[in-house]
């Protein structure tokens, strides 16, 4: 039989932690990076590939795959990880972000919210069970409730009345998820903006309704790094430090060190697969923009010592000659250079909490970001 | 030091012959399907990909390679071999029929041809000399003469003067090749249309000059399969036996088996790359659209016994999803599966033709297209 869901911390240094997350699905070490599979596949990679980068786990867009093929024809077809072969975690979210940023004519009401697909037009209904519903119908080994996530800045009455909402949801959502198959994970989400009282008050409410995992949502949607960084500060101590704590949708490079130093274990986040594909590399010495025309006879591979063999395989003039041509193939190599430098991040701060090392790791990485990327003579 | 470029011919079934060429980079059995490698990359995979799928060999577009990065740039930088980190035999084409069908303001005169970028306008001269250089300067294995090709239907006259002048440039091409390092090859190009006779005079007088190989040009240009057919029953027998028959440009898996039982050694073809972006798949039981709704709930894979995992792994449905949320991922895949299904059906006909059984295997091919591929129930 398929393990349970359970969450045991091996080490701490200072507020970060190190541990792991059984899923129905395998290991996940922590802290994790999760690769956003958007439509069920990460973009331009086999699941092979993103598995060789070190991930153990992804995650999938419940609004993307609600609409487009169909929860229930996912689930007819043996569930998510069978559908796009990837037979290890998953997480899904629950697909109240998407429906804010990317539907039209959407209508927040206590029941749920309504909206139009961005693909047919089709008017659909989300609710707070129905969310359950179809995450469970995709074989989420970790599913998310749905919450209402406001843009920063945004007035407070605005800030508590999401954030109430949210907690409404998350009590239904909870009551919906004692129906679904057992081994799997539920997940709240804090909501409040950058109010510090909202935060808590959140964090506590939810805790009192008791989740296997508590996420923080409603942050890198616009405020400063700063507000994010105070905001953990403020509403990690208030999460059950013996559960997961999933900071949702961050970060830069930057943002995964400053929130794992302050106590957080999962993120997921576009950056490296959309950047991936726009030209841009995540490397030990910062991002470097292939496009630029220092590259075009640059022999060198964007880090010789990589663990990512196409990191030190290919030439800066190779990858910027892909970028410049359009070439499917510079997402590719690109998309698996950044998910590599993600994933060897998170390894890297998973040994030097482990080791009581986080301060000295972080400095070094820092190091190696403060060099920069020097280029050819 | 490298192999010197030889071909021998293993096995003969009537006309068709299997052997092997050697080239500096490798061994290519023949019957050979080279993947098109335009831009230094055959489009979204990894070269490791295109190897798993059975390439010994790829052609790359002097065209294209010329405008962008630049031959110079290649050959500074070490070869399209290390460039594109495909450590195989490449041919090259001249640039002729990319200047013909891609650059605008085109003028062709007997010492060269004159055109525009169609990257950015500049004015470019492709002489004979000229494209056995930019071949040099590549490293190409094989490099091709400058010819002319005309689209067929065409004036006799036309034919003529076309393949008068691609003799010319064949002399020429000969001799601005023997400066280039040793070890590699030269291939003249025959054309002349559909006239029988130009096609002979075209294939006797570059066998007076003498090639490492003969390609047959101006084919697959708007002609029905049956006058590409009865013109390699003409020409082929006038081809040197004991060196390889390159059918340019060719073709439909069809146009393959003709064309190998006709005594031809060596294809190239845009086909399953092309049609795998555009989300067709080649199988035993013939051509697949993969963007019919048929397949949208149907759980098995394109063919469970392929020799390619992805044909294999992935189902119907899930490559139907693929293809309509226009992912990167269903190019990845269907060109895997394309580029392998070429490469089963070479080594199907090698087998064959070693075993003295062509006539059994071609029978057993299409077979399998005629009983062509089953809708789920």
């Amino acid at each position: 039989m398929a393990d349970v869901f359970s969450f045991r911390i091996i080490a701490t240094d200072g507020a970060a932690r190190t541990g792991e997350i059984v899923t129905p699905h395998g290991i996940v070490a922590t802290p994790a990076f999760m690769p956003v599979g958007t439509q069920a596949t990460v973009k331009g990679l086999l699941p092979d590939a993103v598995r060789a980068c070190g991930a153990d786990i992804l995650l999938g867009n419940t609004y993307h795959l609600m609409l487009r093929p169909g929860a229930k024809r996912i689930a007819t077809l043996g569930g998510l990880h069978r559908f796009m072969n990837w037979p290890h975690a998953i997480l899904t979210d629950s697909g109240g972000f998407q429906v804010m940023s990317l539907s039209e004519l959407r209508k927040v009401a206590d029941h749920g919210v309504t909206f139009r697909s961005h693909l047919d037009g089709t008017l659909v209904e989300l609710t707070p069970e129905r969310a359950v519903e179809i995450q469970t119908l995709l074989g989420a080994d970790i599913a998310m409730q749905l919450d209402e996530c406001v843009k920063l800045p945004a007035p407070r009455a605005e800030l508590e009345r999401a954030m109430r909402l949210s907690l409404a949801w998350a009590e239904r959502s909870k009551r919906a998820f004692d129906q679904a198959p057992p081994g799997r994970a539920l997940f709240g989400i804090v909501q409040g903006g950058d109010d510090r009282d909202l935060r808590i008050e959140s964090a506590r409410a939810l805790t009192d309704i008791g989740f296997d995992g508590y996420a923080i949502g409603g942050l890198a949607v616009g405020e400063p790094q700063a507000v994010m960084l105070r905001t953990l500060d403020e509403v990690v101590p208030a999460l059950s430090a013996d559960r997961p704590h999933y900071l949702m949708g961050v970060g830069t490079p930057e943002d995964l060190i400053e929130a794992v130093t302050r106590g957080i274990d999962m993120f997921d986040c576009v950056l490296p697969t959309r950047n991936g594909r726009h030209g841009l590399a995540f490397t030990r010495f910062g991002a470097v923009t292939l496009k630029n025309a220092r590259h075009a006879d640059d022999p060198r591979p964007l880090d010789e010592s990589s663990p990512c063999a196409a990191a030190r395989t290919y030439s800066r003039a190779y990858l910027h000659h892909l970028v410049k041509a359009n070439e499917l193939l510079a997402a590719v190599l690109l998309t698996t250079i950044n998910l590599s430098y993600y994933q060897e991040l998170m390894a890297g701060l998973r040994a030097a909490i482990a080791a009581g090392k986080l301060t000295d790791y972080c400095a070094s990485v820092h190091e190696g970001w403060d060099r920069g990327d020097i280029p050819a003579r």
